[in-house]
């Protein structure tokens, strides 16, 4: 059975400690249904998408529920590490394909800056494999994207320049996205002599900490055509899993699972070339090497050559193909289990056409891709959204 | 399109410092795996139910299926704080009827013992909402079904040794269990006699804390009826939340989320008389209180009458409905994730008559029920199983 997106919202992202984690996830349910002109008692299924663990609330969907007024609304709680969002969209997806709902609801929310930062690092160090990795060889998150880029350095003529251009170009977009954590635009300078976090990355190169909530609001086929002319249909997601174990990978120059997911939505959505399928992507840009590896990941450039889009700039709008043009996890923020959500609250705008002017990329084929990646390739989801149905 | 179960497996639960948390994981998988007559390589969904926070891995999904040989299937992990396990199943039924995987696993594990028990505590009392109680009240777990208990004892003619009678027949029944943490019958005097948790409620009244894993295997129409000739289908699936906030509740007689969750189960499985439905019931015993408020929940007795249930024994095989006769969470254990799909896992055997000498029920109508409850009710889910396609 076919399902749409009828409706989505998302908060302000930024660093909020003003608001408790279900206020935001409150805030970003109540744009969604005012989006989809529906009220909050038809919704019949809920996914949130939270990884916890830096907030107090531990059984946090009850509370989200209550606080949107959506109980005695049943659901559960998806984790799938910072692919968290697409979780959340693919099971609220399925409630309703099976079924289950004809309005189902999928909501992300994390509010990160609760826990001091070095909590926040040693508990996303953990997102990897806390045996073998953090606990025995104190890596962090930086750490581990550091290892992808020294690689591609060592394969391939990139350099920093090269990451610098995924900086300034994600926070070119999201100085003009409200919803932005950052607006302010940077240069190429700016991030080169920004400080190292883990040589080569430096500060600039990587995604802040981050508060927020998005959500989407999917419907049955019957119902989507009564609500609105626009639905934005889910044709095709991929999912897969990575090896948690970073010595068992075959390279560090792709992740594996994010090929993997590519290759299943591919296949389900019938795309035979990436380069000319999708009017804009939106790809898991945690740290500027991030977004080089998902080009050739996903096909837009040849392996090794995925730099070169950077360089080029063909990943602006009127390039090959515009990449992250909300400003990406680098400047919209990544609020992890938001993140996800956010970047189909993203793609459903943008299709609609109702992007801000400058960042609006021209609607040709109706369609889109979003990438949204777990821990350093742990998790992989790959999501096609289209004005057809499917 | 329908779904049914085509295998399940678990682990003997208990206290085990010997084994990670995917080793428990792996053991159940490769049970359900084997029980189904199939491959891992024919998985294509995994959902995980796992509550985490005591333990050290952050992100636990792919660390799960690498070491039971799933990598590169895709999935999620998924929470209703204690009714997890059915919310993974839930996800692995969604994911089949939606066409989404012809073959999809689902699987609980939780490794509690891992923390101190005071971080165990600390954590379970969490479930409840943590901001209005748990921070400023200081109330736990068993303390909350105290509440439930104080309150039925308030208004209805029950004492404590109603109570004792659920624990005494769970653990009856757990006697005859290999799988359950406590082989050993009690009588009402060693549960009298046992120190008070939080009164009325006394150590035999609760549920242990439980290092465990359970696993099924669910599959398309087609696909099952190539595996199996006694698939157990998965008819219906209630799901509901309820506030978190215990000064909202109506009263301390019943899970308004229970009620709901039924209800919605019910309509969908056409389930006219509770009462006369089910060759067994499994029932979530997490304090003995809890199982009488689950036969009034379910209809299985009149408001202000599932304590004559215990007290007439009519829950025994051969009285009006048979609970619990794998020994309930209170003698079977209560590892949190796994919890849901160890009751999975009884509902097949049972329904395939492979349940040991002694706590087979009769099957005569082919059809059972599971009632899995999430905090104090912040979370139900009733499943419907039957071996007749629905």
């Amino acid at each position: 059975m076919s399902a749409a997106i009828v409706g989505v919202g998302m908060t302000k992202f930024g660093r909020d400690l003003e608001h408790q984690l279900p206020e935001l996830a409150a805030e970003a349910i109540h744009l969604a249904l005012e989006d989809a002109g529906i009220d909050r008692r038809d919704v019949k299924y809920v996914a949130f998408a939270n990884i916890g663990g830096w907030s107090s609330e531990f059984f946090p969907l009850p509370i989200v529920c209550e606080y949107a007024g959506l109980t005695p609304t049943g659901g559960m709680r998806v984790e799938a590490a910072c692919a968290s969002g697409s979780a959340a969209l693919n099971a609220a997806y399925m409630a309703v394909a099976s079924g289950v709902a004809d309005i189902a609801l999928a909501v992300g929310a994390e509010r990160m800056n609760e826990s001091e930062t070095s909590q926040v690092v040693e508990l996303l160090g953990r997102g990897g494999n806390f045996f073998w990795e953090f606990e025995n060889f104190g890596l962090t998150f930086p750490a581990y994207y550091a290892l992808f880029a020294t690689a591609y350095f060592q394969e391939y003529a990139a350099n920093e320049e090269d990451l610098a251009k995924i900086a300034v170009k994600n926070h070119y977009y999201g100085s003009m996205n409200p919803k932005a954590q950052f607006q302010k635009r940077i240069t190429i300078e700016d991030v080169l002599k920004s400080r190292y976090v883990a040589w080569p990355l430096k500060l600039y190169d990587c995604s802040p900490i981050t508060d927020g909530a998005a959500a989407a609001v999917i419907a049955s086929e019957k119902v989507a055509s009564k609500l609105t002319d626009t639905p934005t249909w889910i044709k095709a997601q991929g999912v897969a899993t990575g090896t948690a174990n970073l010595t068992m990978r075959k390279n560090f120059l792709s992740l594996e699972s994010a090929v993997e997911a590519a290759k299943q939505a591919y296949e389900k959505a019938g795309v035979d070339d990436p380069r000319k399928s999708f009017d804009f992507a939106l790809v898991h840009d945690c740290f500027t090497i991030a977004e080089i590896l998902a080009y050739e990941d996903l096909g837009f450039a040849d392996r090794g050559k995925g730099y070169l889009l950077a360089r080029e700039e063909q990943t602006y709008i009127g390039g090959v193909i515009p990449v992250n043009i909300d400003g990406g996890l680098k400047a919209k923020g990544h609020p992890i289990g938001a993140s996800g959500l956010a970047m189909v609250h993203e793609a459903v705008k943008q299709l609609r056409q109702e992007a801000e002017k400058g960042r609006q990329a021209p609607i040709k084929r109706g369609q889109a891709l979003i990438h949204n990646v777990g821990g350093t390739g742990h998790f992989a989801y790959v999501t096609i959204l289209s004005l057809e149905k499917p």
